[in-house]
């Protein structure tokens, strides 16, 4: 089975790559260090240096034999993105440099992921729109032209939903109105331009669906958490990269690496803002789980990717709990909102659906949260601490 | 008053900078001639020459002693958009060449407007996500960044619905679920890739207006029809550009032209789609009336722009009575339909606003039809049989 990666450099990129790799697929990932040289150009830390895409597929092929395919491309290009499922692709790293061939299931993770990024100025809101929107269009495109029976596993977000005063559903609503009735998404308004770029990347995808029967799998995942998989235990060099910071560094990560060096855990407004988690083993499994049991032709099947929901100060408690039982005193710190999100707010999602296809939680234990803080604190020296907060406005 | 308008050089753009300059207000028109161009590269015809947007200010001038300047710019370009607001923007004509002041409302008609032109092939799809996205996002952040007071008036398209199973909306819809309640933006999923972009523009509407306070009308229209406004009477270089083609010829103003030169109408399918229609002086006073009663801040108030419903079949009908009074031997051919679309549904749409704020409907009788019958007459020679029909294929 042939899997292509889109975004194979990234947090959740690399993981999917070593995890399907391990298991007799044959990956390729594709990636234009968008998300490095971000990092790069707007000067936040990572905790720890993470060698370049190929490097680390040298290292994978080392330590385990197998190959992971690497294409350094820009996937906004549509002929990069065409090149992958026609065959004129250029390996940028291979044992065997003749075309993989045309993938059973993409995973398209390459996305500008960062909803702060998205709001510095109007900028970097374009650059999100034309990569997000460019990279998810030229995939319907290419699959319309070469490929209809591919099935792709697209990475939504739970924000495309917002803060509802109903039940939130999986993907989609049976609405009744004036005695008639008809099934549409489930209504979506985000709260940053980087979410919205996702409900756009939904249209587009049903868009594909509805006009040329494809087969697509959208994943609504909350903010993930975790630095370790079980693929990446045997080497640290194959540890995913991790941001810390307010741009690229989710909630929990953030906390994670405050609670270490002593940086009062930032929390925004009056912290009730609630989300759905889920830790960074259960996003491969969900991925697999999708592979494994793909979307129909004609399909557009859409899991809530979540495991258990907490709000801002639900997981600020936790950290200061579980850090103070390790040694560190942890505080905590209610800061003027930098953003316009409601603090106190109805939240009742659905997420069955993963569960149903056999995916089972991995719930954020003390345990979880102590060997996350033991990573942290083995990289201690290289936290920056002028890089975690830097209020960016809404 | 000051009026910016977005696209000035379009179908609808250079009828509505004439309306607002003979009313009095100061008017701006931006244009970068993208639709022009298209037609050059894609090999379309005009029923008519039109002269340049400069030209026809000059001769506006000279006419009615009325100044509309103009900006020959790029609005995906955001500091052209931005130049707009700042007064550092450079007039390709203008009497006074001193900044017009920051408008109290911008008219948004500067996107790429065909559904056909949008699915030709990847590259047009590509160009039209680009231009219409980044020109609306250009625009909400300016606003942001520089004139929260202004009322944008946004032309948006009766297709983001789509043809839902119930009755349509102006814009919102109250959904009780599980005995919760909410308020959301209608349910919307488009038919072509062009539609689907404008489904965005309104998701890029409403974030504006949630995060920062904007104020905007978004003008669900249907198709347009007609060539001469009250306005443009006086001369017939300042009539509007008019395509007759299958890529940016609306429906009646195809059949007008086949109608003419003795070619088939061409109804796609079996002729059940039933759309909204409204003529082009129509389409200039559901815009004064907008203006008039400019959006709140905080509010995006969506209209349905249409003034009567009607099948393919029943605007192929008409067609072909009134020209048989007229003396052509009109023909009716129901081709294989090249788009992938409901030939038979149910369409409910609600349109009440409009009239509410003082809109007076002109009906598609048969003497507007004679008129447009009588001007495509007189430009017969111009007609090219060979472009009428390409094909497209969605």
């Amino acid at each position: 089975m042939k899997i292509l990666i889109l975004g194979g450099d990234g947090y959740l990129g690399w993981p999917t790559a070593m995890f399907f790799s391990n298991r007799g697929y044959d990956v390729t990932v594709v990636d234009n260090y968008f998300r490095r040289n971000a990092c790069t150009e707007l000067d936040v830390g990572m905790l720890y240096p993470v060698p370049t895409l190929v490097e680390r597929a040298k290292i994978w092929h080392e330590l385990t034999g197998n190959e992971i395919k690497v294409v350094i491309g820009d996937l906004t290009d549509p002929e990069v993105m065409r090149s992958l499922f026609t065959g004129i692709v250029e390996y940028s790293w291979a044992l065997d440099r003749g075309f993989a061939g045309i993938p059973e299931t993409v995973i398209h993770y390459a996305e500008q992921p960062s909803a702060p990024y998205s709001m510095i100025n109007y900028k970097y809101a374009n650059i999100t729109i034309k990569n997000n929107l460019l990279v998810t269009n030229n995939l319907m495109f290419a699959l319309r032209d070469f490929s209809r029976d591919t099935h792709v596993i697209h990475i939504g977000t739970m924000g495309e939903y917002g803060t509802p005063n109903i039940d939130i559903e999986e993907g989609w609503l049976e609405i009744e109105h004036k005695g008639r009735k008809d099934k549409f998404l489930f209504p979506r308004q985000a709260s940053s331009l980087y979410h919205t770029t996702k409900v756009m990347d939904t249209d587009l995808m049903w868009f594909g669906v509805r006009m040329w029967g494809l087969g697509i799998t959208d994943l609504m995942q909350g903010p993930v958490y975790g630095m370790e998989t079980k693929d990446s235990v045997i080497d640290k060099q194959l540890r995913t990269l991790f941001n810390y910071d307010e741009i690229f560094g989710t909630i929990l990560n953030r906390f994670i690496v405050q609670a270490v060096v002593d940086y009062p855990l930032t929390v925004y407004g009056k912290g009730g803002q609630t989300r759905g988690y889920l830790n960074i083993n259960d996003t491969l499994q969900c991925i697999h789980m999708a592979e494994k049991t793909p979307a129909q032709k004609g399909e557009l099947r859409i899991f809530n990717q979540i495991m258990e929901t907490f709000s801002a100060n639900d997981l600020a408690d936790k950290v200061q709990r579980v850090g103070k039982k390790m040694g560190y005193d942890v505080k905590i710190n209610h800061i003027e909102n930098p953003r316009k999100e409601a603090e106190e707010h109805y939240y009742n999602p659905t997420y069955q659906g993963l569960i149903e296809i056999g995916v089972e939680p991995n719930y954020l234990t003390d345990e979880v949260l102590a060997g996350m803080l033991q990573v942290a604190e083995e990289y201690k020296s290289n936290i920056r601490k002028d890089v975690i907060f830097k209020g960016i406005k809404w």
